[in-house]
């Protein structure tokens, strides 16, 4: 039964308590409530509702004080036995993956925002394990689809090994077919080979998903391919002949995850776990792909690879969601100094401190947005590939997604990771103590910085696209055109170019035409930098490899920034300006908006003036006099902003960060239940038993 | 008997391992061992030496594999065991306060290599503690002195309260006189005014410098000052009648350190723990002060804020060290890519790898140098003030220090708080490996800061130093000019805001003189936007208050930014291009001051742009290039300045950071040495024997 929407105590809208932040709520100049509903919709609201509903009843999902100081080994079992958990509550159903895919990335987010540990076990399995043997895979492996899901096989995904990550084509674990028993023998030639790094190894899957290089009767290699690898017994989870699996140990963050790595020494497998979608081979050892060359059957997997970043971009702004929760929440309660001696005000009255958050805050609503709509984007374009489109269109869809997930991902990830140490510092000593927990947020946001392509080697793939289209347009004269639309802009970029902006006041830069206009001039202006540089490069003889390596820094590298910048500010701002759009949200959706944008221009001032886009002191500083009136003007917006964000006190577990803003008492008790907290130590006798016997005491001078 | 310096493995300075870095080393333009003994001289060098050796031979310093799995309270106990093996060593001695301080900061830093939460214990007790008892007692407390040094009293410092930290005027604990008793009573009037934060206090001290409002009969109120409390019993470690003390939890970092909490309740103390050298109250109840003022009182203390402060500028430059040691290490020995499929490079040889590291190299090396001078001249201001000197230079050297400190402790905690993120992000997966210590750096480093003063609230003291300059100038026409000179420029501020810099040229910008010019143009310019803009706050009808707060963003926040910037550029240049340094060195140092100096500079391009200081896409473009030619320049230097500055292996503690630079083998290693590597959970049997029973088991499509 659904709850109902306000009301009652099991209302998806409870009422906030009394309290400190109650002024605040009061003084917004909207209603939290309608603001969720129209971002997320009825149906995913009551969904999250579920959800947390659920965690917060069972016992399993207990937190405790002595939480923070779980062993790896226990925080491991909690973190696998939540996951079975959360098996039964089925709250996963394939059919939402394509009927109401928001709902899969709304209990991954969910899951997240009470533990990414979790979260990532559960999606590791469910999605990637579980979608690379469907996706790579053919109807042969269609049997495993219920023992992944009653768990009988647990799996992971193996591609990183210990001496490569990134260059992928390096990787050197081989996969040699042996007609005579219709095996594949799996193999690591030495220790550097290792799988490593690689979620659900550690302690927990049975199978894995295995790349390695395919080798044929006579030693010709096909190149990478997945193989499904059987590495621990099903019963007794002891490694398989020929495998050696361990844990990597101990890492920055999600922790409660099980990394692992292995090494195969001559592991056979049947012929039939090749995943065979982009290759197959014939009993008899002949290699067989509907593919005409390597490149084409590598690019057939970008859909795949865009999905992984897209998550992470959605993963980015959660992370960003509970951090900007916790310290706009503690701001507005915290009160430290003021006009007189007497007279103390909270600290979100600061337009230092105000500058320090809200633009973070309006990142989280833009970030969020994009990742939705570019989970969105990729979903079609996986549907419309699996029903057997194979256009040209459905082609330029899949590059260009790929270009926006590339560095979607880079720029989410070190917002986020940069807004949690913000946050962390705004809350002062309090930011630091761990039942907090931006510490956690930091050190679980971190390998998104990393993984799925490390930030700046992904930016690259990005600036590759920008400057293909360039050269095609140079060469061949083709039109700047994409199925999205993001580079028709580019089309005019001679005339972009030419483009002045006299920003001489606020009102000219809170105009919506200001940011969008200078960052279509930006990246005309990168791509003209970077193109230019990347010529004189090679002019003065480099091999592409060097003239691209010499053109990163301060030329691709910012433009593969701008342009997903670009497309982030489009995008939200095309949302909070919609036609759709209930008026009483407009003033603040287009406040957040504007902030988003500017202050993320702002980081490219330099390059404004420098390219004759505008000049003179006046522009500057009324740019910034922009960013700080939008700031003025969504403070007292700031904790209903929140409200639509956060998630329930239970799951968002940050005594500074409670919705009833009453932060000294939970804090002070959260301390004070700690167990054994008032306790000497147990250990007190080495204090006073076993004075130290100086050998040398210092002297008085 | 000292090492020799050569040869021998006890030898300062054994040689490295033959290895995967032994080709960079041989590149390298300069010898490290006599970059090593320029910049830290014998004495030091052989003092380190003899620190490192000494807990690498003592079995309660080996780390293990379970190291990284300890709990709080066995963290704590270790910790503390070692606190007291330190004190046996008697590496500490009080004569060096006096005749070398430079050994106690070396001290420091070397124990904080090994482990912060060690270093920072020992440092709070010896140098916080002590030297508060000390510096604001009188003769009769230094019958304390010989207990502390042999512990039979451990102490710590009480200021921050749960409600209060930046806000140090608005403490509400309270020491009420008692003449019938000559007591004081020490009182906490809600939890909300309970002590927190304070290091050692959570399990271990058993007395605390508290800080209370300090009222004498009749109820007047003589403001702050500092009380010895005795909070612990000193043989069982159980609390004094009326003091609730516990331990604060676990922290983001640092968790071999007991930060605690107190409360008291009617707590009496005689009357000679007040801590009577600002402030004393007579036998009778009469409170008695050398001072006129309350403004004057505090003004007293600037040298020891100073101090903590400055500190943390050597200890951000020490985090840095590590930091970069191991992110350069693994650089270049980690290959990935290059220019044909079988020929792999070196990450070091991208030019965006070393454009991610080396500056934060260089700002290392300028850092460090600061640190330094800063800190013989905060020494010197206390021998002079302790020898009796109260001249107005000694004032005006004192709010100097202050300023520069002020603003120098936020620029170095941040500049390695980044420094660490990258360097962790430039070791891509690895560096997330919690064994090679990039996480543990960075979540040391963070409350650098926090504590000793917000970072963002402390540059406002730098900022009003330097308005105040100005306001003096211009209503009494005072000049500017302080003892270190660091303002003295400032003297022909309207000429300077009137030059330009044409830097059409990369040999413009590595002009030494460039971008010194270049920083005092910005520092007078941006002292010119703050005052405009209080100015205008104020004519607009602001109080001072107001007018303050409204100004600091992008005004005067970025004014004492600029202005500690450049004192480090200009420190460190004076340093590199002095008379003293050997022919052989000049080159590398050169180019460490011109890389930070530009790459810092850079931060503020558009600045230099909107004020006139350059125009023309020119001078941009050929900044940019200046830095990555200074980048190509370092990077087979990088290696040998890393040996400069790292640590024995056994206290860098990283496998990828090890000096023999075999990367692979010491991660596979250390991996498989951890306990229990290779086996199957113990908790197997949840796997296998209970399944899930999936309430709703999904449906295919």
């Amino acid at each position: 039964m659904a709850p109902p929407l306000e009301g009652s105590s099991d209302a998806l809208w409870p009422d906030f308590p009394q309290g400190p932040l109650s002024a605040c709520r009061a003084r917004a100049s909207f209603s939290y409530k309608e603001l969720q509903l129209f971002l997320e919709g009825e149906d995913i609201l009551r969904f999250k509702k579920t959800i947390y509903s659920a965690l917060e009843r069972d016992p399993l999902f207990a937190h405790s004080s002595s939480e923070a100081d779980l062993s790896l080994e226990k925080y491991r079992e909690l973190t696998f036995l939540r996951c079975k958990r959360i098996f039964e509550h089925g709250f996963f159903s394939i059919k939402d993956m394509w009927q109401n895919p928001l709902r899969v990335l709304a209990l991954i987010h969910c899951l997240g925002m009470y533990d990414w540990s979790l979260s990532t076990k559960c999606l590791l399995h469910l999605l990637v394990f579980a979608s690379s043997v469907f996706s790579s895979g053919s109807e042969r492996h269609l049997k495993y689809i219920e023992k992944i899901y009653n768990m009988e096989m647990f799996g992971c995904f193996a591609l990183t090994e210990l001496s490569h990550g990134s260059n992928t084509k390096a990787m050197r674990t081989t996969a040699h077919y042996d007609p005579a028993t219709e095996e594949f023998i799996i193999h690591s030639p030495d220790f550097e080979a290792a799988k490593c790094w690689v979620g659900n190894m550690g302690k927990t899957a049975t199978h894995a998903v295995v790349f390695a290089q395919l080798y044929t009767p006579g030693g010709q290699c096909h190149g990478l391919h997945p193989f499904l690898v059987q590495i621990r017994d099903l019963k007794t989870l002891l490694p398989m002949p020929g495998v050696m699996v361990g844990d990597m140990g101990k890492k920055l963050g999600q922790n409660g995850l099980d990394n692992g790595f292995a090494l195969f020494h001559q592991v056979r497998i049947p012929r039939q776990n090749l995943l065979n979608r982009t290759g197959d081979v014939t009993p008899e050892g002949t290699y067989i792909t509907p593919f005409k060359d390597v490149r084409q059957r590598l690019g057939a997997s970008l859909g795949s690879l865009s999905m992984g970043r897209i998550c992470i971009i959605g993963i980015s702004a959660v992370n960003l969601k509970l951090a900007v929760s916790i310290a706009l929440r503690f701001s507005a309660a915290r009160c430290q100094f003021g006009p007189t001696d007497d007279e103390e005000i909270p600290v979100l009255e600061y337009p230092l401190q105000q500058w320090r958050l809200l633009p973070y805050l309006a990142a989280t609503y833009a970030l969020d947005h994009f990742s939705k709509l570019l989970f969105m984007d990729v979903i079609g374009l996986q549907h419309d590939l699996l029903k057997g489109d194979r256009s040209a269109r459905q082609a330029e869809l899949g590059r260009e997604i790929h270009a926006l997930a590339s560095a979607g991902k880079p720029l989410a990830s070190w917002i986020a990771q940069q807004g949690i140490q913000e946050c962390r510092e705004a809350c002062g000593g309090h930011g630091y103590l761990a039942m907090n927990r931006l510490g956690e947020l930091r050190n679980d946001n971190d390998p998104n910085c990393t993984y799925e392509g490390d930030n700046n080697v992904l930016l690259q793939q990005t600036s590759n696209y920008l400057l293909g289209l360039l050269e095609r347009r140079l060469q061949e004269g083709a039109r700047f055109s994409s199925p999205l639309k993001t580079v028709d802009f580019l089309e005019a970029y001679p005339a972009v170019l030419s483009e002045k902006f006299m920003g001489s006041s606020v009102p000219n830069w809170l105009d919506p035409a200001a940011p969008l206009a200078a960052y279509k001039w930006l990246v005309c202006y990168l791509l003209r930098e970077s193109h230019q540089r990347f010529s004189q490069e090679k002019r003065s003889g480099g091999s592409d490899f060097e003239a691209r390596n010499n053109s990163q820094v301060y030329c691709c590298r910012s433009l593969a920034l701008a342009f997903v910048e670009l497309s982030v500010v489009q995008r939200f701002q095309e949302h909070t300006h919609g036609p759709g759009v209930p008026p009483s949200l407009r003033a603040v959706l287009g406040r957040l908006s504007a902030l988003y944008a500017l202050w993320s221009l702002n980081q490219h001032t330099a390059l404004l003036y420098r390219g004759g886009y505008i000049s003179g002191e006046q522009a500057g500083r009324e740019m910034e006099k922009a960013i700080l009136a939008l700031c003025a003007q969504l403070k007292d917006d700031a904790v209903a902003l929140v409200d639509v964000i956060a998630p329930p006190d239970f799951i968002l577990d940050s005594p500074i960060g409670r919705a009833d803003g009453e932060l000294y008492k939970n804090l002070w008790t959260a301390i004070l239940q700690q167990s054994g907290v008032l306790e000497r130590a147990a250990w007190w006798q080495e204090f006073t038993a076993n004075k130290p016997t100086v050998s040398k005491l210092p002297q008085l001078q």
